[in-house]
């Protein structure tokens, strides 16, 4: 794998030991001798494994990491255990066989019968879980009175919002993957294109560059905000679209990217507002520096949109990528938040900002997202695009 | 919505009523006066909200369902209150802020406050859950002595297992899409073709053809058993290989399909084993009859495969589809599912038998599914292909 034109130079062997060094460090200060994991970011975090089948699979899968970094993984394709699966992923000992295709809930005795067998077996004490669901977690600490449970997802998060550069240069691998696929859908659009063909030009795009999985498909044709979805709408003439799609690339890393689309020449009003926005764009991105905290970005984001008389960002205008599209630090405003965390060096971000517009009584939605590496100095833009 | 081409005629009005009409005489008996739910599956079911964004989102939503079927709705994309948000959605009185951007557990304070004042306010005793993360259910329950909460997302799943007729019209139109889908991309396969440029053809139609949400992008080409990812590989003379998608259609009802293709004409052994799963897969829909149980119809694909001795399916043989890509009923050895169901009419299944051949020291897997609406006397099939 490490030879494939998207991620060219990664050393994965490298990145698994550098991954599962912070993590064992981590369990280690937190005190927790085992994980059991089963979002499919988590899972491949920790051991290298592919556990994202399907959209919903999010706990078809589960892996149990001990305080030494070495797993076994439940899963759902296999009929028997399967030691040492995979000779690129030395940390994976076992597969072991799992309920299939069907939420962990509707399971929940296989479930918790498996997990807390595998947990005695190794006499965990101290156990930490991400998303393992309330009614099975119940049952499996109910099975061993003598372990401790806790919450550890958002720890895990915070672990993993900085990123190591070779991490950093895998989703630099799936950005280019989607910054094009994204060009290409922008610059089919044309008097008469649907909203459905656009999003078939960017998907067939992403696969065909090497996307392992396309995460979302986002286009907004004459909708207010929160208009996410294409329903068969036709472009007309001087009119702005907009998408918003992602994809993981090889690796797992994730890139997610918005543009803004015209047919033909819109109208003053409209690409006014279009400007204002990339100024605004461009003053959070100036605002986003090592030290600031995210809701800075996000307040100067909005600032600027306010003083141009345009609506504000009706959500976070960022958030963090990595192995999920979207996850620490969350870019909001500060009452929206859990906590407002200080921009660091090696975190990555995607900012997204949007407005809007309205031209004789249709609301039009402009919006824009790139994804960013910080550095010591500021933003590194990883989506390069062909247009503005 | 209702004149879509790719659902006609199904009135998403009537489903709502009868959809609402199960939910709440469901939780009347189950003594329930509310539902937190966060599945995007059961928000559309409950509600009829559209809460699938992007694959990973599946905590991004929740619905608060009272015991008359009104809801309310917290959303990542608003930063205020939305009454009656949509006229076509009755139900949903209302949409709140969310945090926007991660996952719920990146944001528990934010998320255990917000759930704990809507329910306090509607005065809420007993409460089911689906899904919500185990950290916030304890600390909204710590925030309210005095309500009782349970998980109910088994139970849910088996309420929503037989479907109305319109729901089997919603899937068979999502059939469709996927169905047209496949066969095109099976029918651009040609020496060369890479695993990649199969999935752009099948991923393109399935936008083109109306789908609203991509769910897994499965190709397999020389690939072992669990070998479900592309990484670039090229077809060749003679060589098998098979692809497995899924999408949602309009109303957000689901299909799951694959299909196995050939590159030319495939060597006699290949050729025998294909008619040998053709034949297991007969046997398994014969057997696939009303009052029969789950695991019969595993267990008599498997059993004919191992009459031609050829490897069985390592996995569940089947699910349902519906508001997912795979729900309840499972089909499966009865080791491996908490309850080994009775089919019944209105259940909609997919059948995915997988065998395997060796040919010159090259494992092939050979793969079909398709979607199926039980009915009084057996199955009738959804998805229609062109091709065997």
């Amino acid at each position: 794998m490490t030879d494939s034109p998207a991620h060219p130079g990664v050393d994965l062997r490298a990145l698994s030991d550098r991954r599962t060094a912070r993590l064992t460090g981590w369990m280690a200060d937190a005190g927790l001798d085992h994980l059991v994991l089963t979002g499919p970011d988590h899972i491949r975090y920790a051991t290298g494994h592919r556990a994202q089948l399907v959209s919903e699979g999010v706990d078809w899968y589960a892996a149990i990491v001990g305080a030494d970094g070495e797993a076994e993984v439940f899963v759902p394709f296999t009929d028997t255990d399967v030691p040492e699966p995979g000779p690129a992923l030395p940390r994976l000992r076992r597969l072991r066989p799992a309920p299939s295709w069907a939420p962990a809930a509707c399971q929940p005795g296989q479930w918790a019968r498996s997990l807390a067998t595998a947990l005695s077996t190794r006499h965990a004490r101290r156990v930490g879980y991400d998303a393992l669901d309330a009614g099975i977690l119940h049952d499996v600490a109910a099975d061993l009175p003598g372990t401790r449970f806790r919450p550890c997802a958002a720890d895990l998060f915070a672990l993993r919002a900085v990123k190591d550069p070779l991490e950093i240069a895998l989703v630099e691998a799936a950005c280019r993957i989607n910054a094009a696929a994204l060009d290409l859908a922008v610059d089919s659009a044309d008097i008469g294109t649907r909203d459905h063909d656009l999003l078939a030009v960017a998907a067939a795009h992403q696969h065909r560059l090497g996307a392992e999985f396309l995460t979302h498909s986002v286009c907004n044709v004459r909708k207010g905000s929160g208009g996410w979805f294409a329903d068969g709408a036709p472009l007309k003439e001087g009119e702005p679209f907009f998408l918003d799609i992602g994809c993981h690339g090889p690796g797992g890393y994730a890139s997610d990217a918005a543009r803004t689309g015209f047919v033909g020449e819109p109208p003053a009003g409209i690409a006014r507002a279009w400007q204002q926005l990339l100024t605004a764009y461009q003053e959070g991105q100036d605002a986003a520096r090592p030290g600031v905290r995210c809701s800075v970005i996000h307040e100067t984001i909005n600032a600027c949109l306010a003083r141009h008389k345009l609506p504000v960002t009706p959500y976070g205008t960022g958030h963090g990528v990595g192995l999920r599209c979207c996850e620490l630090p969350s870019i909001n405003a500060a009452g929206r938040m859990d906590s407002d965390a200080v921009l660091r060096p090696g975190h990555v971000i995607a900012l997204e900002p949007e407005t809007a517009v309205d031209h004789h009584g249709t609301l039009f939605v402009l919006k824009i997202e790139d994804n960013f590496a910080v550095t010591e100095t500021g933003l590194r833009r990883l989506t390069h695009h062909t247009r503005a």
